[in-house]
């Protein structure tokens, strides 16, 4: 049955849960478009709804199959998307949670990326791309900084998302981690002394702050150094995401 | 006299300016809040109007000195502005021009980043910032990459695109240029071979594709190398601007 009504108690509920906060509340993600979704459904993610349009039956057929598709008029469809060209294709998916605790190798090889309050939603995404790319432990991120789930994250992280451990921890909850774990802690900030390769070792966790304002005094004062990427241009200061990319980069070539 | 009234022909000029499409047409661009324009300013770029309100106008005295400042009301101000929270503060400069000719150092230590239909703003801007503080010659757009003078590329590149030289040129302009100059071209490819760092030499110049289809297969195929950047990790890409500064911060190290 094909629904053509937006007053459809179900198609109701999806257009309540496209809006970010709503689905947070039931702990629920709403994701539209091919790539996106099916990002998310080969990496196992629990589906809770599938919603296509009548020329999309096969799709939910072929990446949803233990699912009933509500199966919507092009018009509802569009009225619901989020976006300007609806490919007719979404799901709700349970949300994941954040990884509860710090994972480690069994060989201590250990890369860490904390996030100390990055609020660009771009940056995130970009930086746990990076961090799946080159091998890192995982992700961590301080209580402030902005939800991994929400839509412009996801899309950044290219379904990197799904596959790399991210985890939301105090500066406390890390610096005992990192203590009792023997991590070097790095801080990224400008006052730092120019990055020598030779120097750095693993494991390994390196601060990154927010965008305007760095990393807060108290964290950069609790790692063990401050280290500045070398800059032989003019501009005097580099992206959050660039800034945890080139350290990343160097650190897996200890991997 | 402070204008109150959206109807001043002074403002319906402004507003439409507001809109890039219409100021890159007369070949102007149009900037808002203190951090944008005080960049371009300090950096010399030439002012054509500047606006206002009332509480700024201590701000034009002190930024720009020659120009009579166009002052508005908080709600004149408010109505033309393109930002959620108007700091009252706004420039229309002149565009300065790509600049015409590929630069080049003496010593020839160049390092070029070359864009091939980068779309993301984000990314251009990014790229940018990153080129201005390694270090780099310039960066080269082709004829598809996105207006750098766009507003999101302008505020990522945080005041570095009044610094580096950022040329438009064709592919074919470009390898003709670093035949001529004898500059290694090195494609950024998922299907090149690891980046040995012992490898790079100077004058280089790098190509980075689309965000989602990557360099052209003519663009790959003339260049003098095929590399990728060692990812040890499970994420098969990298974001754009991610892949442009880890070579550039390897290049730049031969500087």
């Amino acid at each position: 049955m094909i629904i053509t009504s937006r007053d459809n108690p179900n198609v109701k509920r999806i257009a309540k849960l496209t809006k970010r906060s709503e689905a947070k509340k039931e702990g629920l993600i709403y994701l539209e478009g091919t790539r996106l979704c099916e990002e998310a459904l080969s990496s196992g993610q629990k589906t809770e709804e599938v919603i296509v349009t009548e020329d999309k039956i096969s799709w939910a057929k072929e990446f949803t199959p233990g699912t009933e598709p509500l199966v919507l008029s092009k018009d509802v469809f569009s009225k619901i998307s989020q976006t300007v060209n609806p490919q007719g294709v979404a799901i709700v998916i349970e949300e994941p949670g954040l990884a509860s605790d710090i994972p480690a190798k069994d060989d201590g090889k250990d890369i860490y990326a904390v996030l100390e309050n990055i609020q660009d939603p771009g940056n995130l995404g970009t930086i746990i791309r990076m961090a799946d790319a080159f091998g890192l432990t995982a992700v961590i991120i301080s209580p402030s900084t902005c939800d991994p789930f929400n839509d412009k994250v996801i899309r950044a992280t290219m379904g990197s998302v799904w596959h790399i451990p991210v985890v939301r921890k105090t500066m406390d909850e890390c610096f005992d981690f990192f203590a009792r774990s023997k991590t070097e802690t790095l801080a990224m900030h400008l006052k730092g002394t120019e990055l020598g390769t030779g120097e750095l070792k693993l494991p390994c966790a390196f601060f990154i702050g927010n965008e305007g304002d760095g990393l807060t005094e108290e964290t950069s004062s609790r790692c063990s150094k401050l280290v500045k990427i070398p800059m032989k241009g003019k501009a005097e200061s580099l992206n959050a995401a660039v800034a945890a990319s080139v350290i990343g980069y160097e650190l897996s070539k200890l991997l």
